[in-house]
């Protein structure tokens, strides 16, 4: 889906941008909390341009968990997958470019995964230092992604008065800046294979094959990790909604419409009263 | 109640979980500001899951002081009071299984309450140093819970135009990040006692029982004090909208009938049908 | 009026109370923009306390200026005032008394306005320091809190769309943090008598006559500049709007209806469709 | 149009003053996440101010790229582009009044465009350092300002349901920071011709002709980069959409048709006034 790919390139432009200009300004002006509002927002970008057409997942954990619960067709969630990561790929080598002349001044022109002058960790993500065992990363992403997936259920869910859909991409911003800031160091957070299986694609090209043997071959942690965790995520919430509606009665339709009918109408009786 | 569970263990899943990134990360890049965001918006996060369902008080203080208004009953408040404090506890859990890794590098493996490689602080709340006596604290704790049982109870108040149901999770976004910014240098601002007790029971499993006798045993004031605290700021707003309707003549006026009354049956339509 | 009372009370609770952590905090870990926010908040809590009673004015200079409007009675400005200065007198008296060891383990005891240890600007604002003359302050007074009070009346005018009873206090947290971000070097930006003054008249209990005299008489600042800063930025707004009436022809009363009515319309249509 | 001179005016005067206090603040306690938060701020003010006259373009890169959509007329672009210029010099002017005597006793009195004690970046933007070509200052700024219009055009697009008026403003405040934050180390990011070019011309007053020289001619990036990115941008997006209508077949699905109508409706009734 082009709307998927065009969605996933702006997000990883401004997010691994971010990062970009995080490692080049240095400690004393650096700011971490910056960069975690700027991959909220760039998800809030995101879900303005694709949101109203492919629903912006963003992330093939998001399309891959959803599948599990038939709210998508497997055909149209290998498609949405690809755009995706193509969406990554693209995304990032536009970070290359706009950022080219910093890295040439950063590393003198020669390309290092790591070490003090390498630049990988703009464009994929690591685990914090090289003592950090993948299992760790591993329970990490299943973890944070589990969360963010119980989020976006609980966002969609058909009970919550405590959401509207202007305020959803809001809430976004929120959750995604929170998880980086609070479950974020073990491996910084992707909770996406495209957003660290894409720009790792554009990698091979600067950094050779290295980019996937670094760290005992941890490339696969964050395209496993959150997939399960997000499929563990959604049925969790499930589950969690389907007891609720057993025993706190939720799922008579007149409580639905109890919750929603006033909101709808409290607008109109306003303005009444207000000519009147 | 199974949703004050669910929602206070991803309440202290990601607060906790990040003052551990606060703590591993180090002075020149950590920051407070984000750990009180991240506050801010697992509170926003259980407010999606439980809130349609019990409310999410998440907070013992917020239901006994309830239950002092009988907005709620006795028995359905020591419920949610023990869902929230399993909850924290198993939140606590998760964090220390996500960071294991990391506790270990920062303390050896030899985890300690306090000193240079102290972690206990991640799960509990203490004093600002020993200096400051548990009188000062438990007055902090009664004033800055006070003050977040006003503005929830104002955010509520029938009269206030000022606020719509979605917008309401945001608001308290704000107000936590703006205690925790504004009154939480004595003792770090629990102002919830399921937040303080639930992983302290944890910690008995990784420091013993010096947890609960650390600074003259400091434990009580983060359960006396919100509560305290609680029940005082409750009925303060209550006295202040009585007097309120008294003299402002709120109730009769027809500039906020117009505006108001939408809002104002909205919500006993929607509690009667909870009821029903 | 009781209201402003509270709210004012709450205001500098939190604000100053935001400040003496700041400073407490000590430089590595001291955010200001945390204080802008929490100074932000404060305002968001007041607004929900007083906005639906009094309008939650908070500020001599907003109540003087919509008084020059004829938007409000002269005695009723003067309760108001009188209201909001007794407010941020006891605000500061709390702050005082939650944060009262920190205090002494600051200054060891010796209240100083300033030097190492003073702590005055915990209450009130000073010049940024003793080059920047009063007349520089003023000037800074004046346009800044006309800045804030085109900001107000242009949230509450009649022909904005782009704005929502529920999302205004919001739009309050951004506008305070701004200014406080923005224009707040040279005197920490009060931009409200009440604010400066109530405070000062508790530090008058603290550090004697000296905190009036300090700084050339400073304090005749914060009260006239806003003050004439609010009048002025009142005016040029009304100015404004009325040229934009004239020749944008925003007056016709189709024009506001044509605005506001689909948004109420909105609502129920969007309902219907999906029930039919 | 007056509106565009006015919004534009305060846009300036709170983004340049933020830079301002950035600078004078200095290095420990200096935020640029509190800049970026402020420009967002003064974008939002802005809108305040003028959107519901004139739409609050506040960028001549916004005015002309519409223009090439035919959403403008000519003389009206060209009315609005004097208006912002003028805007942006009078913010600059007042910025400078009020900050005067802090700018004195960083220099000395003696204006420098750069170093140690320059205080033309304070008005103006520069490349990051003397290597970075404007070149790649060029690329910078088509890529960012084509970013900032997928984001515009996404906001007011007809079948955007996850986006309401009153939020409109506060994704603004979103998107001006985290471009700001993402992409806005090579040559801080102005966006806008207007921003750069009209406290430019100030500056003309204040350090001589030396400011449209330094940096090779720096100065036309930021007018000519802009321009481009911005009718790119347009365009990209005004592409998606057509293609996104035709196979994805967005204008007749039953259910969009329930989400959106309302709110298609209400825009044209909005514009039809308007123009009438």
């Amino acid at each position: 889906m082009l709307a998927e790919f065009f969605a996933t390139f702006l997000l990883i432009l401004i997010g691994n941008g971010s990062v970009a200009q995080f490692k080049f300004t240095g400690p004393p002006r650096q700011s971490h909390l910056a960069v975690q509002i700027t991959w909220g927002v760039g998800v809030y970008t995101a879900l303005m341009v694709a949101g109203p057409i492919s629903g912006a997942h963003l992330n093939p954990a998001v399309s891959i968990s959803l599948c599990t619960l038939q709210k998508l067709k497997v055909l149209q969630c290998i498609l949405y997958v690809i755009g995706q990561i193509m969406g990554a790929f693209m995304g990032s080598v536009l970070v290359f470019i706009v950022y080219s002349n910093l890295f040439s001044q950063y590393d003198g022109g020669i390309r290092q995964i790591s070490g003090a002058n390498g630049t990988a960790d703009i464009f994929v993500t690591f685990p914090y230092n090289d003592e950090l065992p993948n299992w760790n990363c591993l329970i990490d992403q299943v973890v944070t992604t589990g969360f963010l997936m119980i989020f976006i259920m609980a966002l969609g869910s058909d009970y919550n008065h405590l959401i509207s859909q202007p305020a959803k991409p809001f809430a976004f911003v929120l959750v995604i800046m929170a998880l980086g800031s609070g479950l974020g160091l073990n491996c910084g957070n992707p909770m996406n294979p495209a957003r660290d299986f894409g720009p790792r694609l554009f990698c091979l090209f600067l950094y050779g094959r290295a980019i996937f043997e670094t760290h005992r071959y941890y490339f696969w942690v964050p395209i496993v990790g959150p997939i399960v965790g997000a499929i563990i995520g959604v049925w969790i919430y499930e589950g969690y909604i389907q007891l609720m509606k057993k025993y706190a009665d939720l799922g008579s339709t007149v409580h639905i419409e109890s919750v929603e009918q006033p909101i709808d109408e409290k607008q109109p009786q306003h303005h009444h009263k207000l000519k009147a």
